[in-house]
């Protein structure tokens, strides 16, 4: 049997049949019908966060890590130095990308199960001046917790300190409000909260700083000071645009839209997951996060401590039964991870909690002789 | 009226429904059925080469420049100096990428109108021996230039020099065997001959050349080491991948197949070209190339020397009939290029000449009161 699944992964996600629909046309990337869809989206990006007076949307080819790297390559003169928030698997991919391209780093490290600390970031600002720019990782997605990005931001305006967030796994879901919270670049991509189909990532610039920034990056593909030129010049992509995907973006930005926007969003995968994690405690399961970290995005759970307990098992059973999870991402302890994003309510989740009974059961673990680990 | 257009353009270009339809579906990344669709497709894409024994195929989100500056980043080493053989427009893309990344850059200039010369390579590398690797563009997409890549190839290899051949828009149409021509990394995309939808390239390595490439790359998005190491141990992709643009070109790749390889591509878009240029000629258009020196993908041809023609019309008033042209890519003279590829034989490149003759009319100009200049 080959029915679709429910994909409780952050990103490729579950996405509407009509999202999907809207591949099945091709377009010209030179043409200006395609000119007006990238235009659109990009306006409506741009929306979501309040940025018209101040900010432009530039997307990009690729995975959300491209378009990370893109804009530390652009924003960061060669001579930055960058300070990234530590708390997860994210932020050192973050870490390690800007230290390959050259710029240098320090790494402020925390605890993977809380918020990064922005009294702590005001205190390495204020001792080391040299730091010129901070990156924050909104929501951690290796572990769900969600970093305090107001308040980050505030200590890096008053420290006069550039600001790159990574929203990737929260734009669209969380309220980021560009006209309260100053960053001079914000990251995300095609495939996650927006719904959309994975391809694509896109940053949102300040401008009043992308206007220095010609000539920072050393990579051709990745400046999106280029990459905006050209585009505000040409209304094109500077290289062949993924077409499919762009349009998939703009039909599932559209019901976004329709929903009611980021509230309507919120509102639901916070119900997503209030359902989730419910519906694991009835079974056993412990969330790895206390509920006042915890973003409602994707959730982190201890493995049962049972000795029938094995992750590619337990995986293979709840597939068979139309769900896929994801595995965890921490070292240390035994956990995995399931997400509450995508084109999924209470009822799929409340179905997806059913099948990891039944896939418990299936492993001879049974709903009371576990304790988590 | 919205039925869709056929694409004259040599990428994105007009895909089958079939390859389409295979974007219905949501695929998780992680997954074990997705990772088989990557083996194969990357098994699959070296048959193509006969590159079995000698070669490896590493596939990279981005479009298809994104592949090309991977391949440089990864296969030249810090301190080496790079060749670009250079006849065209992606040749100079090629040239910028590779100095913009901090490698040591010559150029050896020819004319946009021939092929580059394997003699004058020669010379250039007898007198430069500091030179380690040479950039060849296969078909120089700019014009419609084939490369004669078997000669450039023996050059290098006698010589002893790295090779990196751009066959983004040759790659499944004209013959390339690895066993015979050797290269370190030759580039494609999903979105061309193959006939996927755009959105993802792929470089195929020499084994025995990626060994020592372990940190050559400043960018860790475009480390094809990396993302080969990864795809061997896990067989994922490193980040999120592209999951319904590489659904699309698997199943693209299985019609290529059962069409017959890349001999019947091959034929089906020789007999492409010859419509084409045979029809356009009736209406009085001189193609820009000399025969012998044509790649059957795209050509490029002297717009009409008439007072009533301007391209964004004459582009307007074909598309209204349903067929997208490409505007030219030379500076010196006014053309515009038709491209050959895609899901399409000749009775839609012989629909297509209809519809331009129909064009000329609707803009006043009569196949027989133009010269082409
Ligand atoms: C916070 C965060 N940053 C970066 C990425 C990387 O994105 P990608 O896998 O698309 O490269 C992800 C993906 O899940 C993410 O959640
Ligand atoms: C020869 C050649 N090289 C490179 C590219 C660049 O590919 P992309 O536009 O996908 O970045 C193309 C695209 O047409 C091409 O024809």
């Amino acid at each position: 049997m080959d029915r679709d699944r429910i994909l409780l992964t952050p990103g490729p996600l579950t996405t509407t049949l009509r999202t999907k629909l809207a591949m099945l046309k091709d377009w010209g990337s030179w043409d200006s019908d395609f000119n007006a869809v990238t235009a659109q989206l990009r306006q409506r990006l741009l929306d979501i966060v309040n940025g018209q007076a101040t900010h432009t949307v530039v997307p990009l080819q690729g995975s959300g890590t491209f378009s990370v790297e893109a804009a530390v390559a652009t924003i960061v003169p060669r001579d930055g130095h960058v300070l990234v928030l530590d708390n997860g698997a994210y932020c050192k991919r973050a870490a390690k990308l800007t230290q390959l391209m050259g710029r240098r780093l320090t790494v402020l490290p925390f605890g993977e199960q809380e918020p990064v600390s922005p009294a702590a970031l005001d205190d390495k600002l204020q001792a080391d001046t040299s730091i010129t720019h901070v990156i924050l990782i909104h929501c951690e997605t290796g572990t769900g917790v969600l970093n305090p990005l107001a308040e980050v931001a505030a200590v890096c305006e008053h420290r006069g300190k550039g600001l790159i967030v990574d929203a990737m796994s929260s734009f669209g879901a969380l309220p980021i409000d560009a006209r309260a919270i100053r960053f001079d670049a914000l990251i995300a991509a095609s495939g996650k909260c927006l719904e959309g189909v994975p391809g694509m990532g896109f940053v949102i610039l300040r401008k009043a700083v992308l206007e220095g920034c010609a000539g920072n990056s050393q990579s051709l593909a990745m400046d999106l000071f280029d990459q905006h030129q050209y585009m505000e010049k040409t209304g094109q992509w500077r290289f062949t645009p993924p077409t499919h995907v762009v349009v998939a973006l703009a039909e599932s930005v559209q019901q976004f839209i329709e929903e009611g926007g980021q509230p309507a969003r919120l509102a639901r995968y916070t119900d997503n997951c209030r359902t989730l994690i419910e519906g694991m405690r009835g079974l056993g399961f412990e969330p790895y996060l206390e509920p006042g970290v915890q973003a409602p995005i994707i959730v982190t759970f201890h493995a049962p401590a049972h000795p029938a307990y094995d992750f590619k098992r337990f995986y293979a059973a709840t597939k068979a039964r139309g769900f896929v999870l994801y595995p965890g991402k921490l070292t240390q302890i035994e956990t995995f991870r399931v997400g509450c994003i995508g084109a999924i309510g209470r009822h799929e989740i409340q179905q997806a909690v059913n099948a990891v009974a039944d896939a418990l059961k299936e492993l001879g673990i049974s709903h009371h002789d576990h304790s988590t680990n």
